[in-house]
């Protein structure tokens, strides 16, 4: 595999091994898989916001964030931008006039540390490295047909969705892939949240359930933070209907999370702790 | 049109006039869209953060939300929730134990005022009040075949998310529909921030593009944000493959965008100022 042609921006993608079910087989594999970054923006050496997002033309995100959230007047005011590795991310520092710096300062005000996403919010990468670690969730075995039930159920749970084609879902399923429990919102991090919550506190009459005795499905891609919530919930796999990003496989490898991606009809891709699908490669299969 | 069913909660979408293109033929019509609404969290009074969400299960999303995050360390510290209607918005109120109001208190820390989505790092509802209006973008004439041819083009200039299926696109297309320059990140705000970034400044050697002569195409959802985003850019519309919500309808309408949505081969959904699309529906023609 090759990540298509050669425009795809050294460190904006990396090759990661995989095991992958397609027609029926099993085989080992490596999968391109995006990388998503902690990135902070920083204005004449002041912390403003992180976010996650692609380590590809960062100086145009730096000056297109500035002027989309009117922190600058034009690009003009920003003299120069310097982009700044450090251990846990990147950082964009922004020289920009002074008139945009003053403006900068009327807006800071005192906020709360974690938000939507998880992550913006933050004003700085230290803050991040903070962050709590769930357990390790346990050693359930999930068939890749129980991923297949999950996927199938799901489609036809989403009456928001149906309606409007506007939005994630994100259920909680038994380990035989019934889907027991799913909440729906424009925010596939909003809806996973919901799906936490519901877990937490059963409505009344309904059954409650043991989020370590199934796993979770959502209908998006899975970000870090996707991986980071099912984490906290301590459910032991996490199937997505499209792809990882880098960063949510080594965050699903070092916490324990069978991670998988592209689970369409029977088909999946396991990108972290596939011992809990029972997959067994043929010898030197190629995938 | 039904929502689908009775499960669609009350609030939680919306009917809106539309002009739908489909197999050629043009006609007026009625679209379900769902709502996305600004949603602040307080804990025992204490505002926290700003997220835009969909108005459903908005209890389980404040649970869901305080646990993920580590705010609460189990529901039993949580008493109470609380919807709050609002002018801008809702807040939900959440009453918590002593312990995790003190954890909350140490967390909270100087930080900006916008951030990646534009609204999460926003502390309150009344911070919202206050954001930037862009100018009205001009009336300049788009034709849906340049919308159409916009879309195909889209598909084959996007490097990374063909390597790996995992990352969004905002492109800025001429007239008629030719994709001039495209931007990709894991994050649909930011690959048009970045895409905003790389038209204020490009890069040497090539062109610089007025946005109000052309339009922005995305390939994702559309949301207020994305809106607000192409407003600040100053284009006339924005095409996205997928569908809007009803507050980015709201405020393409507003602020007098051609908000498209559905995007696919020669079809189309126009929400807002179909004027610019040059659409005629037919007398009484049902979409």
């Amino acid at each position: 595999m090759t990540p298509g042609d050669t425009l795809v921006e050294e460190g904006a993608a990396c090759r990661l091994p995989v095991l992958r079910c397609r027609d029926g087989r099993v085989g080992r594999g490596e999968d391109w898989v995006a990388e998503e970054m902690p990135v902070a923006l920083a204005f004449n050496g002041i912390s403003h916001a992180v976010m996650l997002a692609t380590p590809a033309d960062l100086e145009d995100f730096a000056l297109g964030f500035a002027l989309a959230e009117g922190l600058l007047d034009g690009p003009s005011q920003c003299y120069g931008i310097e982009v700044e590795p450090g251990p846990q991310g990147l950082t964009l520092q922004l020289r920009v006039a002074a008139a945009a710096e003053a403006r900068l300062k009327a807006r800071r005000r005192t906020l709360a540390g974690r938000t939507g996403c998880g992550l913006c919010g933050l004003d700085s990468l230290e803050a991040l490295a903070c962050r709590p670690a769930g357990p390790t969730p346990p050693p359930v075995a999930i068939a890749p047909a129980a991923v297949a039930r999950a996927m199938r159920e799901l489609a036809a749970l989403q009456p928001l969705n149906r309606a409007t084609g506007a939005v994630h879902a994100a259920a909680w399923c038994a380990r035989d892939g019934a889907v027991r429990l799913l909440r729906e919102d424009v925010g596939r991090h909003n809806a996973l949240d919901k799906l936490i919550g519901a877990l937490a506190r059963p409505p009344r009459g309904e059954p409650s359930f043991d989020a370590a005795t199934g796993f979770v499905a959502v209908t998006s891609r899975a970000s870090v933070e996707m991986v980071q919530k099912a984490l906290v919930l301590g459910a032991p796999l996490l199937a997505a209907v499209s792809a990882p990003t880098a960063l949510a496989v080594r965050r699903a490898d070092e916490g324990g999370l069978s991670l998988v991606g592209f689970a369409r009809g029977d088909d999946l891709v396991a990108y972290t702790h596939p011992g809990r699908l029972g997959l067994a490669p043929a010898a030197d299969a190629p995938a």
